[in-house]
């Protein structure tokens, strides 16, 4: 299932939903369902229970389990059949540009991002000089984002006046769907609720300053709207995450190309080491890090105010973002 | 005003609440307000208006700003007045020894934990031979902690498996009361809504292969429970924040003696920094870091299974904890 969060204009204010992308459109499963329950005539409270069983947000979807994907399951089948209007004139079904998308979860619960693919670090052991320390190959690593800064689709990213080297990360990510702590690797897959594209904005020139002070990054990594994601979320049943195409254009122009077959410590092993004695919750998100070639700083080109930066991810779709003017 | 988050037990389940610290006892913020409403005969609906004008959560209530603060004092001197009992029945007063208190914001939007204090970067650099380098003194560094790890007075600090070298550190830090971005250090006090001690919990001898990797520390601070903060939260009137006496004592005795006077970067500061192009939010933590002699680390003196810290920070009161013995 490929799932978004959109927003939609409505007489009281924009909504936020959650929906599942068909081939008719984009079905509102939270309205879905409560469609479905109220033509089974076994209910006189179809919107209560759908709101529980299948919320209109991301974060409640994923950890209401097994449950919840069955009703969506049901309640797409229920559309499928035809029905595009629920009870009180409900809209069931939007044309794709008909809405806006946000990202998948606008508020993560969290963001870890690690550093999982061996050629990023292969090509900056080559232009650094510095070779990457043993202890990369035992564990991933990883630093937090600030999940306050995400945004999806779309959105103009703004370019901070403290810095002249924008730059940005072509990954992919998982959302945790299950909570759980001390995870084994062979658990791990369940705990796996979907997958996204991540174009993790940084300051390129920023960061060197500040990782000197043991600390990891700080305001290179952390801006409003810094942490992008989208375009939809992919159930890990309709994904084979270990061999993706993974592509970035700017401007149209293809700056980078790589596949997830790279990544050295798999989403599984970055869940158990990260799971140890830490408790993991559905909405977390965590990030695989940039692939080999997968920045700007890599190949020592940069991206300029203006430009439209295209993250795609095969199976899971295109993630396009224009970089704002800089402003003082 | 010394607030506080506690628990009661109910028989519909264990219930959080909001509540000040006063000389007869701990007074629920927002029962006291519904009951003052009540008696003014102004209005049929006390507790609803209670509810959103002195929410029972601790986030609610900073974000509430001025009217939320206007409401509590009007709410204290009406119990101070002598009315013990609301609406309903409501229990507006409790002793301090019959509630449990919880850390004051129980779950912070987020945790940013800064290295601010000049004699912790004096300390390790005569044990480690390695200069601070010049950045750190031209703007605070910080890293990000799990705001999910966040507990409270008197609760056990589990000692993870994969660590030999548990250490606590002496620190407080501030919430924020108020929304900002690019905050000016002369603004930056109106967007303080309280002060807290905190004790970061770290694994001592994870945190260097880690740092290592340029990616700040992760399992080395990352574990369940290991964010102390508490016993309250002192909003700015009541503290000179500039010239406070810290102390830590393990078992009693006294390990760690400094004050915050020694800050080198101060929250004003901070909050400039943090704050370009990233905007803070209600109920956001930023840590002062560690005080100068602060962590068993800079006297090479390592806490054990089964101690009880205690830090101390003058006007806030005394956090302690026991540390749990080690689990497999």
């Amino acid at each position: 299932m490929k799932l978004v969060t959109f927003e939609i204009a409505s007489p009281v204010g924009r909504v936020e939903r959650i929906g599942a992308l068909t081939d008719a459109g984009i079905v509102d499963l939270n309205l879905a369902c409560a469609a479905q329950l109220a033509a089974s005539g076994d209910t006189g409270r179809p919107f209560e229970i759908a709101d529980a069983l299948l919320p209109p947000e991301m974060i409640g979807f994923l950890a209401g389990g097994a449950l919840s994907r069955r009703a969506a399951d049901e309640a797409l089948d229920f559309v499928a059949e035809g029905t595009r209007t629920g009870p009180d004139g409900a809209q069931l079904l939007y044309a794709e540009d008909a809405v806006r998308l946000l990202a998948p979860v606008p508020r993560p619960n969290s963001i870890r991002d690690t550093l999982s693919f061996e050629g990023h670090m292969i090509n900056f052991e080559r232009r650094t000089g510095k070779k990457t320390p043993p202890r990369w190959y035992e564990a991933p690593i990883y630093y937090k984002g600030n999940p306050m800064s995400v945004i999806g689709p779309e959105e103009e990213v703004p370019w901070p006046d403290y810095t002249e080297k924008l730059d940005y990360e072509l990954e992919f990510g998982i959302y945790i769907g299950k909570e759980g702590v001390n995870i084994s690797e062979e658990e791990a897959p369940a705990h796996i609720g979907g997958y996204t594209i991540f174009n993790d904005i940084s300051a390129r020139d920023v960061i060197p300053g500040e990782v000197q002070m043991f600390l990891g990054p700080a305001k290179g990594k952390d801006m409003d709207r810094g942490n992008i994601m989208g375009p939809c979320l992919v159930t890990p049943d309709e994904l084979d995450a270990g061999n993706l195409e993974m592509m970035a254009r700017i401007n149209g122009e293809e700056w980078s190309r790589s596949n997830s077959t790279d990544m050295y410590h798999s989403f599984a092993r970055i869940i158990a080491y990260i799971s140890r004695h830490e408790t993991l919750y559905p909405g977390d998100f965590i990030g695989s890090g940039t692939v080999a070639n997968g920045c700007g700083d890599e190949m020592e080109r940069w991206i300029k105010p203006g430009d439209v930066v295209e993250l795609e991810v095969e199976g899971i779709g295109i993630l396009r973002n224009r970089i704002a003017e800089k402003k003082g």
